[in-house]
Order: structure tokens, then sequence, then C-alpha cells
């Protein structure tokens, strides 16, 4: 079965694709960077090297730490961060649907087994 | 700038994407599997190792050896092949129009210099 993916260039060497995305959903789910990393199968440093890249290509940072609560605080979307999440949703989204036909055709030449 | 990238993924270790899309396009154009490697900076081998990756993956190759004319023969793409570049580039032109607006917001939010 084939797969569409949307990956969106930022630069020569940096790209938002599906697993940065999952990550930062993640992060908005569970309240914390290591347990959204974790989640995924990824260290601390490792999830936060991805969200480290994505900060440094943009103006405004995707997380930011929030205090007190039940949790003791942790780590939580900022309002860019939910925004760049909806708008590579909505742009997948839109593919994915666009794309339809296109897929279809493609998958039915695909090798058996 | 951002730029949106499309890719399909065939399995967990096979996609198309631009760059082999853009592979089959020079073989089309250049009528060899040499030329088109080398117009894009790559050997024989490593091109058609690329070629070989999809092939691998559909029922049909996506090229074909013609003989004859004033070159004396060469690769040219097999009609499925042909479609598959026709899909994929009807694909990424639909996402691309469809996400105006989305990548525009992106793009606005980037860093400076």
């Amino acid at each position: 079965m084939v797969k569409l993916v949307i990956r969106i260039d930022l630069g020569p060497e940096d790209h938002i694709g599906p697993g940065k995305i999952e990550l930062l959903e993640r992060v908005a789910e569970l309240g914390s960077i290591s347990a959204a990393g974790r989640s995924m199968g990824m260290s601390y440093r490792r999830a936060w090297d991805l969200i480290d890249q994505i900060n440094r290509k943009f103006e405004k940072p995707v997380v930011a730490a929030h205090t007190g609560g039940k949790a003791g605080g942790g780590t939580k979307l900022t309002k860019f961060g939910e925004d760049l999440v909806r708008n590579y949703r909505a742009i997948a989204e839109k593919a994915l649907r666009s794309s339809k036909a296109n897929m279809d055709a493609i998958n039915r030449s695909l090798r058996k087994g």
C-alpha cells in the first residue's frame, strides 16, 4: 500500500515531516518532552534535538515551559507551535484528498506480495 | 523560503520523491540513463540503482531499451514509467496549489537571515 508523505523543507538541511509533527502533537498531549519522546521510542536528548532544530528556524519557539498544576509543570506547545502543527495537518489532509485517484493508480501497479 | 516536498512511500524502505522523478524525466529527455545521471551529478551505477529500486516495487518496469535511430539506441521510459511520472507530478501540483495559504503562513514565521 503506497502512502503519501508531506515534507516541508525549511532550508538545505532542515525539514519538517510527519515525525517532528507527531512529536509536537505528543508534547501537546502528554505535557512533557521526555514523555513525548519516550512514547515514540526516542531519548529525551533526541526529542529535544528535534524540537530545537525546529525552534532555530523560526522567529518564535514551538514549545514553552509551563509551571504548576497537579503534575508540577512541564512543557506545552506555544500558540505558534499549535499553528505550525495545524498548518502541516491542513496541508497533508488536502494533499491526501486531492491525490486519491493518482495514488490509487500507483497502488494498483505495485508488485504483489 | 519553505518548500513543499511530496514523497510516496512504497514500503518501509522504499520511496519515490523528487529526485527519482527528476531522474526519470531526464531519461525521457536525454534517452540514456548515463546521460540522465550525469546531468544530475551521479554515476551510471547510482542512476541505475535508483531506477532498479523503482522497478523492483512495481509489476512493470519504468524504463526499456530502444534500438536504432540516429543515436544508435538507448533507454526510454515505458508507458508505465510515463504514467508514474505523470501521477507524481499531478499529486505534487495539486498539493502545491491547495497548500498555498498554509505554506505562506509557515513562510512568514521563518527566522530572517
